[in-house]
């Protein structure tokens, strides 16, 4: 699944990687009072105290269990409440189900990580220095796990705080103008460019052993075919977003898949999620509002639109005269470009989940990649599938990701709320078609001619 | 829709009597975690912290507003989050999305409760003794209202809490030997005896006014005639109803009506809420546990059963070739016993929701009724109508009872939760026939040969 | 379950009544198509194929198996698919998936019709005249049963055909006069006369044995007692209930049952069933049509409404400032005004369902009964419950009322498709609250001051 | 959408073959009773008189108002009634709903279709043999159209008879020799052979003009690289699908997908559709029965297994360490073996529906590629997207392909029902990942090493 020849670190410096993802954990729930930790206002959202939970349940599941750290849990239901859906590793409660919990409470599971971290260190900090490489790796996709819900735990707290009527703020005041700026980048007025490929037979994908850490879908290395494409230097805006409203694009079925037509005149969606008009205004010219970590705000034109689903990115490719990139089109494109001046994020420094970050794993050069995408998740044609020679892990690591492969869309990128680690120009992200929650947008492309 | 001219109190007497049922009602959460206010694992259950909101929300929409108080919200959404079902009083958040909402906080509902009580004892301290008997009506209907929510609270609570695997106790241990008195009063043995009726015209219900508070649902007076029936002292007990699911009760359509055998066989009910098996027993010879207020426990052969629904009582009574009363039995057989000697609540100054209660509406005077029913209501045959010649109130009072007035089921009496001053023979209470989750019991009945 | 002294025939006159009772069940098929006989567009209603197999059913079910006469099922999936819902009789095919079956064909349902009557006339045949009582009793039971399905299958192919776009008539254009004369009974324009009663206690119900037929609902007699009553003479008009939804009946919450609100509301109903606007028209001022046995028709104010539910008449009530009445007003009623001139069927010599019925058990004479209401079943505000000392009987037959005691309400009368023998003071039809596709209609009764 | 230099006919060549493909639905029929042609058990099934309706109504919608055709509907809800999902032609009838409608009669519909039918004939007639090309496209692909409705039917027709207990046969016994040699065609036992492929860049799809018809989802023309496989001579057989079943495939949630595991949990699924023990049988080791055409039979080992989802499909493959073939895998496959010696439909000349079939646009030659697949379609494990460059049709026949691009999987080869004019080496099919009551079987591939 993962990269067993990976950058070996010595005890020392891996207790300070541990310990920098696990506290970015829970300075990310912060903000938050107890009662946002608890509720689950949507099947598809997580209360964040299993989020604490689970990512901690997966290092004694499969570092105290291989290893042999004895251990005795808290009550003897952890194991199943916080299994998330590995059926090898017994029973896991219904996931639409854990707002249902009151108990363990927030302080049980915060008492319940120190007890666990405080394991963990003292028993990497016994090998002194020399820590073998099944250990290590282990220990690694923990980490990346538990990375991959600091992204999950941002969105399903952008949308427990939207439920509430009083729309309150993620981010202080205080701190405010700071994340703004990551949500709300702000394009150039001309940045309209394109870049154009003569396609052909290329390389996609990571071969094992790789220099970096990767996820088992992103393996093998082979060649895909591309035709001639011309694709855009940045992502569709808000601005753009509104027009297509505006021109009647939720109400005309010919720019719709047929299932996207039906799910969103069944959930009567005629906006992104997230985007509300003022009361007393209407659809196709009101004016538009926006929930962001900030409360409510105008949406602002020159930000990359958000929070689409699939259906509705291909409508608004449909209705552009467009279409939306292959995973392929995406991968060649951000590794021809890796310093794209059509920029969208400019200062990756203050890139949300990237600060104060345990540096061992991570060094600190900029990765030039981030400026290909506007902070968002870009969807893409490609439906989520096994690369030709996929072999998916035995065991339990097996189930991380070879069993999604059915009914689910790629999405290339990474966004402002992705740990820096996990951007790379191979992560296969994906979601359902009719999935919105995530931080998503959409990149234009044209067949050449 | 109630008693006009009930008890007169003077204003340091009426403000004793808000301030010690408002207090009540927090103390009943004081054994919560944060937690536990915030979840609704079934939609027919509410978040405590609702509660809190909804009986304040009364004072401010029904006092505040008609007594000319000025008054801001905290929240703009106040009005409509905690608004139960009245139409005439606007917008209505939906009851079953209650637990989707982790905003306004507890303590935020703390501070809200707080505010508002201290208005409310400032204006009421103006009066100078003399209160108005609209302002005293008005008032009493709102320290009524709170106090059915009491129960409520308690119902609610049990059932969160049993939703956690975990089962927590809601008493400490140190309580909980009281609570256990009250929860699993213990009837005697030989208690089998029945009172026998020769039935006739009677009266019931009440006219106004009246020397005691009621709701409209009990008005007016009128007869009714009642045939000869023999109908038991005590309700049916632990014991006896686990011989009922021994002898195959719940495998036995013929005992049930249609709907309920309907019921049971699509939620895979197979005994009352909050029994269950040890695990490998097999249900119709297993050695049965029950969730109580202390945690899981043995269940006692001798303490009435409970938590069962209408649906069950009704096969329980055809299995034992008997029939439930109807409301009318009920109140003929209840004010016809004052004293009876097969008293299943042995000590009512124990009765949970009374102690520390004040006074001043209810007092202290040993109500010899309680001796009557088993600390459960009891469910009867009759269906929750109009008396005859009842009117319900105009405007938002008469949203209170008479529009439920449809596929309910009347239970009489009054359980170990139930506020003392609620106990009154002529109560009526009601569920739909499949719920469970009130503190409900059964009496049998027969025809007098 | 039923009068056990009925009337006594002998064996050529109970074959006659049989084979009428048989032969009116198949004319009522006659005008539809084979299709017309196999769709099921709701979960009430049953394909009419269904019920020319399932009265059939019963038949060999209970009058085969029980006298041992000999036969073998064209299939052996006969007794599975054509049993109702009598869980004594072994497994039954789920009611709402009756519409997925199209074997057996119609033929070969028509078959299995004509091959049971030829072995019952046999049968019946060899006992030269001196059929014992208990055969008399079940056959009895049979053909009133069957009666009581072709009312069924009067709903079920009015629901049917209308459900179709092009809203076939059932009368074909020759027969449509009489038709109407039926259906659209005309009361007079001053019948605005009511009957008011002192009330009292009265006699109810019908005790065994009796002179005429009853089911075992209808039993025990016994007394209630009645509070002084107006009612009126006539039911409510189509012209009276325009007005209602004129004035904005179905948007006003507060004349409704909270559950009626909530049911039209989920359902988009604002008006009754069977009514629609022309295309373009309002809700409110526009105007109506109605389908009718004969096609869509603009609706005649000076008929009585019709299909309208419990919740619609409740409202309705409160919108006029009156009430329903309950059962016993409504039996204390129509047992006091056998020839009220308010008439609104006038000719009952031309009632739809008796025409050519076998005469034996009916004999000629004109029920004046039937003139007390408008040709539909009156909602009452009585819930469907046993009477006091009910007995349901032993056996299979113990299924037919009892286990429906629940959630149902009591409607009183007979309508213009009810058989003339099911005419009776004491005759207790039950739907659910939200039903209209029986004929129903309403009567209002207010208090006597 | 469709090739616009197809083959050229002259009008008595058109007619011949519009005449033959619209007697060919008819004939499908013809076994069937009136019942049968009316329920709809599923809603992805259509009662076969809309198919009748439906094909009917596209040369009325398309070809009569495209170039002037003077015609009244018999019924102005017929263009609502049988537009099927297409958008720009106005509202459709719920596709869920169809089984509701009793009308138009089976009778009705077809004397519809001879009414049109005789327009058609005579219109075409008038041509004098020159038929512009235009009319000869949108012909073409009625025809066309209403042959993937014969295949259609043919699935619909199975499932709707198997849902009646009795289990009726399509053929007559008489017939069922010969439909049994096409249901059942028998693989020699060692048929294990495989053909091995070194992969590369090849080319797929059709560029327009073709000498083929082909639908636009064909189209264009296109590279894709391939890595080298190996892949099986025949689909998997109904005794190797056993012994997935024995070995406690359904059991093992490692086989699955995480959302195919969801959907056999939730829908008790343990076999192919149409599979089912003998009574008393344990799932493991049972004897197991099939419905076919014939009705019940054992099922035989030596047969293709049919009847599956992706999911089993997937499941199997992984069971058996291989996978699905990639489409282009399959295509590959095909177009490098047109006469494989492992034929598993042994005599074209029996296909069922190409019996008697018109031969205009399709001469009498044998199609080797029949030989290629085991008679029935097979799951890829491609998801039906667009082919690079695609460009879907302006208008209403725009709707035909395109829309569906979503969550659906692709399909290839043909089954025994399936018109021989639509075997072609192009032909994408494609159904949901859970489907399976068309005629669907699974081929195995592996890498090569």
């Amino acid at each position: 699944m993962l990269n067993p020849q990976g950058i070996a670190l010595d005890n020392r410096e891996l207790i300070n990687s541990y310990l920098g993802v696990r506290q970015k954990t829970l300075d990310i729930c912060k903000p938050l009072e107890v009662e946002d930790m608890v509720v689950q206002p949507a099947s598809f959202v997580s209360p964040p105290k299993w989020h604490l939970a689970h990512t901690t349940w997966f290092f004694v599941n499969f570092v105290f269990h291989r290893f042999g750290i004895d251990y005795t849990w808290p009550d003897k239901y952890f194991p199943q409440l916080f299994n998330s859906y590995y059926k090898s590793q017994g029973q896991h409660w219904v996931q639409g189900n854990r707002g249902e919990l009151s108990r363990p409470t927030v302080k049980q599971i915060q008492a319940f990580r120190q007890e666990i971290d405080e394991i963990m260190v003292s028993w990497l900090d016994r090998f002194n220095g020399d820590i073998p490489s099944e250990i290590q790796t282990v220990i690694r996709l923990g980490l990346e796990h538990e990375q991959q819900h600091q992204e999950l735990l941002m969105m399903d707290i952008k949308y427990i705080l939207w439920c509430n009527p009083s729309k309150p703020a993620y981010f202080s005041p205080a701190s405010s103008r700071r994340g703004s700026a990551f949500l709300n980048p702000a394009p150039k007025a001309d940045e309209n460019e394109t870049w154009s490929s003569d396609g052909g037979l290329q390389q996609f994908g990571v071969d094992l052993p790789s220099a970096e850490f990767c996820f088992d879908n992103e393996t093998p290395q082979h060649n895909a075919y591309l035709q001639p494409y011309v694709i855009a230097h940045r992502t569709v805006s808000n601005g753009e977003f509104s027009d297509f409203i505006a021109d009647g694009g939720y109400q005309e079925p010919s720019f719709w898949l047929s299932e996207g037509w039906d799910y969103i005149k069944e959930n009567n969606i005629n906006a992104p999620l997230y985007w509300c008009l003022e009361e007393g205004e209407k659809e196709r010219k009101g004016k538009w509002q926006e929930y962001t970590f900030n409360g409510m705000e105008e949406i602002r034109r020159d930000v990359p639109v958000s929070h689409i689903s699939f259906y509705e990115a291909y409508a608004y490719a449909k209705w552009a005269n467009k279409r939306l990139p292959t995973e392929f089109e995406w991968e060649h494109f951000a590794k021809s470009n890796p310093s794209s001046k059509n920029i969208t994020v400019r200062e990756t420094s203050e890139l949300f989940l990237e600060n104060n970050l345990a540096q061992a794993y991570y060094p600190d050069e900029t990765k030039s990649f981030v400026n290909v995408n506007g902070g968002l998740w870009e969807w893409t044609s490609s439906t989520y599938a096994p690369y030709p020679g996929y072999r998916s892990e035995k065991g339990a690591f097996g189930e991380y990701n070879g069993k999604f492969m059915i009914n689910q869309v790629v999405l290339r990128g990474g966004c402002f709320a992705t740990p820096r680690a996990h951007y790379r120009m191979s992560y296969r992200n994906f979601y359902q078609a009719h999935q919105r929650w995530a931080f998503t947008g959409l990149r234009l492309v044209e067949e050449k001619v």
